[in-house]
């Protein structure tokens, strides 16, 4: 009796801190053993990326700082390194081989270990399980992070290879860019396969039933700050859950805002503010998904930090991101049309939302001369002034990551752990595989 | 009955994730208040500083890295932004009134609100409920953050006027830098309060009971790294846990690593390091007194982070700790010595444990004949380039800083929160006030 009451006040203290604590309430509601799992990697996003978001959608006339969905979300850390042979700092396809196989490998595999033998994937397993599988993301779909959970390579460079490889993988949803990897030959083999091959955005709407191959871009998706309501990561996700959960037998999705590492790699803050919000809505209708099909876990996290950005810079204790609320497209879209237009400064001022003066008109003018990419760099050299953004790299820094977890099972990613024990424990929750028949 | 049954499962299912869930198993050990609790900041510890000490403390020679104190002890993470007019970048004066008083405040606050009013301190509500209260720190004593703790006052800069407080706080311990801002008059009337008044570390062995007042410098100690043996932080904090916890009734301390903030804003990884280290074995003295009084709560967390660090840089996927512990002392001490004698080539050779090749001889002369500050900066420029660490103000970033916890209530930390969240949980946990005799 006495270790029964004890139960109830240990019970009583989890109550506000986990949906899973709220399963006495409605016992049906969630079982310990998710159903569905839908595993989504923010590439680059760092703790400061997620921290930077919330002041970048913090609505200036309140009081109050707004939560975020990462907020309500936060159960832990990652630690990122990769094997030994690589050191400490990692790159998106070593990341990607533990976030989808549980091992460490070299910088630059694709789920191959340090002797470069393959290594189960995460949707490989769901297959063997019966279940659906799938993948969601923004860069073109044979790239690291997709690769590693869809394929095998002893390097992420090998493009046609790990594009030749996807048909074999049998995944149900392969959502993305990358057209320019997959020849009409190749098209064609999907399409026999059964699959609905598609290249047109607008033909997304009307796919019903799995299976489908969708490559909408040539390489990569457009940033999302030039088309924020298009939204176009939250239609991939929100398609890629309704065919996949058509399977009674459950499934297992990637989801990757992609070009939020590719903001980091060029330090643009306003492109990778503009992705962390596309990757922020696609979390949030998986977070719906979730309340509507609570046998859904959903487990976020990141693969690496990207940029060493850091919110203020240069000795002021001061962030703005409000200079970024008044920008209509990216850097490198208005640095492009500024180089095509003979009248650029109105237009150009127009863009950014902030007066170019004489001397800021100069030094533009002096990199419009060497092209589209020295003017990018100097815009976005002004927005870091005026954000008071700082950047150490064009690449990678090995700080932990954030996990992010909901659903059945989301209480074991609480707290400190590797990013291959983000893979171990998902594994350990997916269905036993059917005994043969 | 079927809601009792349904709760031992949702327990047994939390077993394996918190020290508190694992009261049911034996209920005597963990009660569900704690009557004592240490809260231990890391001032500028954010999460680059955490993870690159993990990689600092590897052993290279083995193929695992080795988890830290904060991979044992982490739980979740928490926003530090300070009062709406001062941005979204804090101090370290807001943070500690938050972190003391559960009240965001302007930048230079000393635990006063908005508008210059005193909010009560976490220490002071001990007071009240008769527990005791000390405070263990690196800096002088009346810096930023043990002065929220302690005092109130309108600006952190009023180090003499907040000194001047500290005689009517009646803490039981006082320990840290910062002889210059007691005098001998001050000093006297803690002694004709009952104080023991020590400015010889030396002296410190020989206390067997509070109260006491420890002024170990004239302004700050020592760098960590330049008599890492000593161990001051993890001593104090030893004899503050000695003395508070004569009282039976419990006891709240605050222990600070002050100086990693300073590694941060000079830019010195080997010095931030160095804190870093003396800050982790102090906590694992904490980590041993929660083990054998299981009725203490430990919470560790940062006020901000600093210095915009980075592990890795300049699109180099890479980061060199080895470099680190070949040095025999800070940058700050080298370039004093290498000033101060004209052989210095050799000895700051030794020093750095790597050769001075003739262009880096001549980098160094020319630094060394502007003095000993041009001097240091070069040799960390020389340290982050063989580190290969990135670095982007000499002053604080706005990113989420790490919550660690253990011991009875630890449970409540667990995911996102912000830092006046800290103070309130921390509160909410204390012993109620005794009623009036
Ligand atoms: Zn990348
Ligand atoms: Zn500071």
């Amino acid at each position: 009796m006495k270790f029964k009451q004890l139960c109830l006040i240990a019970v009583a203290c989890w109550l506000p801190l986990s949906t899973y604590a709220e399963a006495p309430l409605n016992p049906t509601a969630a079982p310990a053993r998710p159903k569905n799992i839908v595993i989504m990697i923010g590439d680059g996003m760092g703790p400061s990326y997620t921290t930077a978001y919330r002041y970048y959608k913090d609505n200036p006339d309140t009081e109050e700082i707004e939560q975020t969905v990462f907020d309500r979300l936060l159960v832990g850390m990652a630690s990122t390194y990769p094997a030994n042979v690589s050191g400490y700092v990692t790159d998106s396809a070593a990341a990607a081989t533990a976030l989808s196989t549980g091992f460490k490998s070299y910088n630059g595999a694709i789920s191959v270990d340090v002797n470069k033998r393959p290594l189960t994937t995460m949707l490989e397993r769901a297959k063997q399980r019966g279940l659906s599988t799938g993948v969601a993301v923004t860069c073109q779909v044979n790239h690291a992070t997709p690769a590693a959970f869809l394929s095998h390579d002893e390097s992420r460079k090998n493009y046609d290879a790990i594009a030749a490889t996807y048909i074999n993988t049998d995944a149900d949803v392969i959502l993305g860019g990358g057209q320019k990897y997959f020849t009409q030959p190749m098209r064609d083999e999907f399409t026999a396969k059964g699959y609905q091959v598609l290249t047109d955005f607008s033909q997304l709407d009307a796919v019903s039933q799995p299976k489908v191959l969708g490559l909408f871009a040539d390489v990569q998706l457009p940033w999302s700050l030039d088309e924020p309501e298009v939204h176009r990561l939250s239609q991939l996700t929100s398609k890629s859950l309704e065919l996949l959960s058509q399977n009674q037998q459950g499934f297992v999705l990637l989801v990757e805002g992609s070009q939020i590492d590719w903001g980091g790699h060029a330090n643009d803050i306003a492109a990778a503010m503009g992705e962390m919000d596309e990757f922020a809505h696609s979390i949030e209708v998986v977070e719906q998904f979730v309340r509507n099909h609570p046998d859904t876990l959903m487990v976020i996290t990141a693969d690496h930090s990207t940029g060493g950005l850091s919110i203020g810079a240069n000795g002021k204790y001061e962030w703005h991101p409000e200079v970024l609320h008044k920008m209509t497209g990216s850097p490198e879209t208005m640095a492009a049309q500024a180089v095509a237009n003979e009248q650029w400064r109105e237009p150009l001022s127009a863009s950014l939302g902030f007066a170019i003066d004489d001397e800021l008109y100069s030094k533009f003018e002096v990199a419009r001369m060497q092209g589209k990419k020295a003017l990018t760099t100097a815009i976005k050299q002004e927005i870091d002034l005026r954000t008071n953004t700082g950047w150490t790299t064009p690449g990678h820094t090995g700080v932990d990551v954030q996990v992010f977890a909901a659903g059945p099972g989301s209480e074991l990613f609480i707290g400190s752990q590797d990013n291959t024990d983000i893979a171990n424990k998902i594994i350990s929750l997916m269905p036993k595989a059917k005994a043969a028949k």
